[in-house]
């Protein structure tokens, strides 16, 4: 149990590192030219989900998001006893790596966001992007399982381009992303409606996908 | 039965997302560099491609374009009149995928591109573009399964850039692409000899390539 | 016989499109950053060969490049007589690839390169990108069969950038190259230089990888 | 074992070619914006690994890394007197390749690095770099082997945009960095502090991640 523990806790810690990091590195030398820095952010993102998700898939299951450990505890696929100790190693990860990424940025290490993502298209971005995240997911499982890593980790890269919000998609990273005011960062006055947003969607995956993927054709 | 035409429904959605959303964001982030925001619009559109084909590809067969599930019905693969349903569900699914893009970047959800699209060499890159799209299909299935959901996204991720009209490649997607003024438009007067060209190059295919992959060498 | 001929043709012409049209495309609109332009050239070469040796390898081997051919013909893999003829319909499909290109960018079809590409480093340089490209086939074909569309994808889509000549590596390629006035050309008095270099390279490596790769460790 | 050391001295070469030859053909192209350099950098350093990773992996392991070996010889899986002249035959063909990068470009082939990279940040970035490197090289070993050439490309490509080193994560590439004045390079008085870094994190990852990824779950 403890490994589990573990690995979700380093594996959302590793994602954020790269999330905030690269954020960070890309706004830093792209000279004002934003499109350059979110194309840095979206590439380092997608390598490091399909490394984390490649290797420790098999030891954790390799949530790193408590939208999939929701979605997940809703199909009786994890204990709800379980999926609460995920969900709080993933949020102690993420935070850590927030701040494993200030410290090789030489910024201090605890910060607040101010960067407003708020409203209702922003909301619905958050909706879209959660529920295409779990519709990958789900469909990777029943349809292509090894596929999962490369599935989850384009989908997110592409994410980043097609909904207006740049594809948060997930409540630890979320708050972790709270506390960085940089290129990933977002108020945390704004955050409980994108974490809201994002259950929302879980819930409406868990209803819908099973019924689209589940049995065989 | 349902079930498919959902997925096809669905997927194509998801397509239109990906092609219109990153558009906008790409040409909003990008400065006025043209090329950055091809650059994101092609890899998000390539991403989403890997995505949805390998997902739904066991459930309907993940055609997302007339022109396609028009070359399996000149084959014979798939009956006339579950085609004609699959084609509605495409372009059902493209233009309630367009107008989840608008939402999400608030931006009015009835629109008419005004994107000037025309003349010869625009169309002749068109039948290229479609030619090109059918030819890894047919020859993935044929020769390597498996590869479909890559041959798919890196083709169309490349076709941006090396035919002169960016590879529509898809009557479903011209058509619901005239309803967004954003990047990725084009007007509605230009979109029949879009559609044309690909209705060609899809008989083209269906004539030549069958020859070129299916007995063993 | 036919079909590996007319294979060869088509794969070939595709990589052309695919190079000189992605070269005329990003030249266009990367606004003068001439870096931003090799990127799409080289990220729509990478996906096109992807797609063309996945489909055409089962047909015809997918050489497409003279100097693979002469490889294989050197280690008694080809006939010499079926050789030749695969270098013919390469050229031919090479030199109509081009054409097409500027058909669907409207440029006059009949070109000839004014790009100068000389002297001892550019000739360096092709010697070490057609070395790297044997290399990644045979060691391939000795050791990962399954993976060389993407070896040889990677490979060129790298070398465009680690190599000072952006890595023609390929005969046919050279002299179709050299009738195109655009982005990807080369003045035809400096293709000869390129093309021996190739060939030098070839040689080197026929001669040294199957020692590295063939027996088992 | 003559051809185990052949092959690490070549893959490393190769290695080198990549990180030096694309650093300057990105920073002579990109017109002065950093990212774009560092993105053709990235993208090219990671088609390299897969290549050299995917067709030499099962001739000699494919470390081309000091610290992989090290972590190899920790754990047992490498006798000592072969894992130190696996370093030396990684030095000399991390050097060879430094200096042919400087050939195909044109520069002397004798440098030395004026390029300041010093300070606890840069030498933590390096910790991080290295033991990620060695996570996923672990991770994949016990738990995804066929994955470990894209786990490596992915990771690194990743790397350089998430840590402020830009992941040199490498005793060997360091000290050959230190050999260039160009885009890649690092001032010899501060190769050291990296390698050191390099080293610690080495002994950390051997230290750590057995636990996590041997037994299964």
């Amino acid at each position: 149990m403890r490994r589990e523990l573990f690995a979700e806790g380093l594996g959302t810690a590793f994602l954020l590192i790269s999330v905030v990091g690269s954020g960070i590195m890309g706004e830093t030398l792209a000279d004002g030219n934003t499109a350059i820095a979110l194309l840095a952010n979206a590439i380092a993102t997608g390598a490091m989900l399909y490394a984390i998700i490649t290797t420790l898939g098999p030891v954790s299951g390799a949530h790193f998001n408590p939208a999939v450990t929701l979605a997940f505890t809703l199909r009786g696929d994890i204990a709800s006893g379980l999926a609460a100790r995920y969900v709080l190693a993933q949020i102690l990860g993420a935070i850590l790596g927030v701040w494993a990424a200030h410290l090789m940025f030489e910024l201090p290490m605890l910060q607040l966001s101010t960067t407003a993502r708020g409203g209702p298209a922003q909301w619905f971005s958050e909706v879209v992007a959660t529920f295409g995240l779990l519709f990958v997911i789900f469909g990777g499982r029943a349809r292509a399982p090894r596929s999962i890593p490369g599935l989850v980790a384009l989908y997110i890269a592409g994410a980043y381009w097609f909904t207006a919000s740049t594809s948060f998609a997930n409540p630890a990273v979320t708050l972790a992303r709270s506390l960085s005011d940089t290129f990933a960062g977002i108020a945390p006055a704004h955050a409980p409606m994108f974490i809201l947003a994002q259950i929302l969607a879980t819930g409406l995956a868990a209803l819908l996908l099973p019924r689209l993927f589940e049995a065989p054709a």
